[in-house]
């Protein structure tokens, strides 16, 4: 059988990040307002200081002022939705980033929720994922936003085909589902309790591995034909799925990495070019 | 085969509303506030009146104050939120159930999140949905509680079983599937655009018929000893599931009526009863 093709994120998150910088100099150039991502930071760890670096210089490159809060490793969960209040209410600030995960002494969820829905450009909020789960007005969380725009870019389709997700978290496979829902597709979540996952994955039209497990899908569980999107990042640049066996029986496939890690990124750009352009009215 | 047994919702749901009518009475008597749910309706479809009078009468004997809010047809979006931000502010009021569906010509989102979500006793807003979907505090939409309480009476546990949820309405298939994958079930979620439904409930331990179709779901295609759980309400009392075929292979079924119906207004009560008690603070 002939080998699966590959689903460029590089080429089309570049495209997307040339669209995104003609749209910021136009809203510049138009009301003088150049569109702001605010990063938001707790502690030091060396990936998540090296993941904020990399998005400011990549918003730097669209056209878009970054703005970056470091926060000591000790902020309370108070201060940080003080902070995040006051970058909300700020209106030279058009979209928020906070850097995730924080320390365990950090409540997560109450921290993403200081941040005001319109500047929710990383799609982390509650109301974000109603958005996405009611087909409501809303930014997507990056990375499922991001894997919907590439199967788009393949014209597949997800209308009325099996769509399986491995992985359930509230900011990858849970919206991930329910886009791929919204598009129409019976959608089916798997998750570390699933009883038969190689069973169920047999059966998906559509893969998408989002469980951050070197790779736990294996090549002989894809249907052939069938599209395969790898969401997985674990180290040394493994994807959660058996690329080599899986390429032999799909379609259409991501590669890790340059499948959905550029789209992510992409897509927070697009968003906040968006969300600047929303508030400024014009 | 053997015949299924049947999941008596009607002696639940008694037992249910028996206790919350305890619970009730000893809020008023430690603290003097009755529980008070306001029923709201925008028009006078016969169906609605009929709804809301069961509800009123049921709060009633549960020792559940209501208060009825009769608006007529003609009302508009923004006198209906006008009405509905008012009651969330009243401290005598502590649940609110907004009679649904609404005249075309409202804007049935718009209306919901007017509604403050601690007396979202009927689980309508956003926020109730992904209080549902992360497992966070909040209240579950009344039939999709009603079934995960029912489920749990009859020892049927969702971890690790493939359930199969027919139907993806805002409150009522789509929260259905987030309670039972926040209990471990492999969730699959099939619609009128499912390619091969059969083949999908084929596969299901647990079926959630939700969609409101006579007999969609065959008996043939129940596999044997799956539990079925009939949501659907369709004229005649006939269910969305083939009730006969169906529990000659089902090992546990719901009857219409009689099954999850009761439920959904004993979670109603119970809830209301549960916001009371928390927004008294003691």
């Amino acid at each position: 059988m002939s080998q699966a093709r590959l689903m460029d994120g590089t080429g089309l998150a570049r495209r997307i990040v040339e669209e995104t910088a003609k749209r910021a100099a136009d809203l510049t150039e138009r009301t003088g307002v150049a569109p702001c991502l605010a990063t938001v930071l707790v502690g030091e760890d060396p990936a998540s200081v090296t993941y904020v670096r990399m998005k400011q210089n990549r918003s730097r490159k669209a056209g878009i002022e970054s703005r970056h809060v470091a926060l000591p490793a000790g902020t309370t969960t108070n201060e940080l939705i003080g902070t995040l209040t006051a970058l909300s209410a700020d209106p030279t600030v058009h979209g928020i980033l906070l850097q995730h995960p924080m320390g365990h002494h950090i409540d997560e969820r109450a921290a993403f929720e200081a941040i005001a829905p319109e500047k929710d450009v990383d799609g982390v909020t509650l109301a974000s994922f109603s958005a996405m789960s009611f087909g409501l007005p809303g930014f997507a969380s990056c990375t499922p936003g991001g894997i919907m725009r590439l199967l788009d870019e393949y014209d597949v389709d997800p209308a009325g085909k099996r769509a399986v997700v491995v992985g359930r978290s509230a900011i990858l496979g849970k919206p991930v589902g329910m886009l791929l829902l919204g598009r129409n597709a019976t959608v089916t979540y798997c998750h570390s309790r699933t009883t038969d996952l190689s069973a169920v994955v047999r059966e998906a039209d559509i893969v998408v591995a989002a469980v951050g497990r070197p790779r736990l899908i294996r090549g002989e569980d894809i249907k052939p034909g069938a599209v395969v999107v790898d969401a997985g990042y674990n180290p040394g640049n493994i994807g959660d799925v058996d690329f080599d066996g899986a390429r032999e029986r799909a379609s259409l496939i991501t590669p890790v990495p340059g499948g959905v890690g550029p789209m992510t990124i992409a897509t927070l750009l697009a968003q906040t070019v968006e969300a600047a352009t929303r508030q400024t009215g014009v």
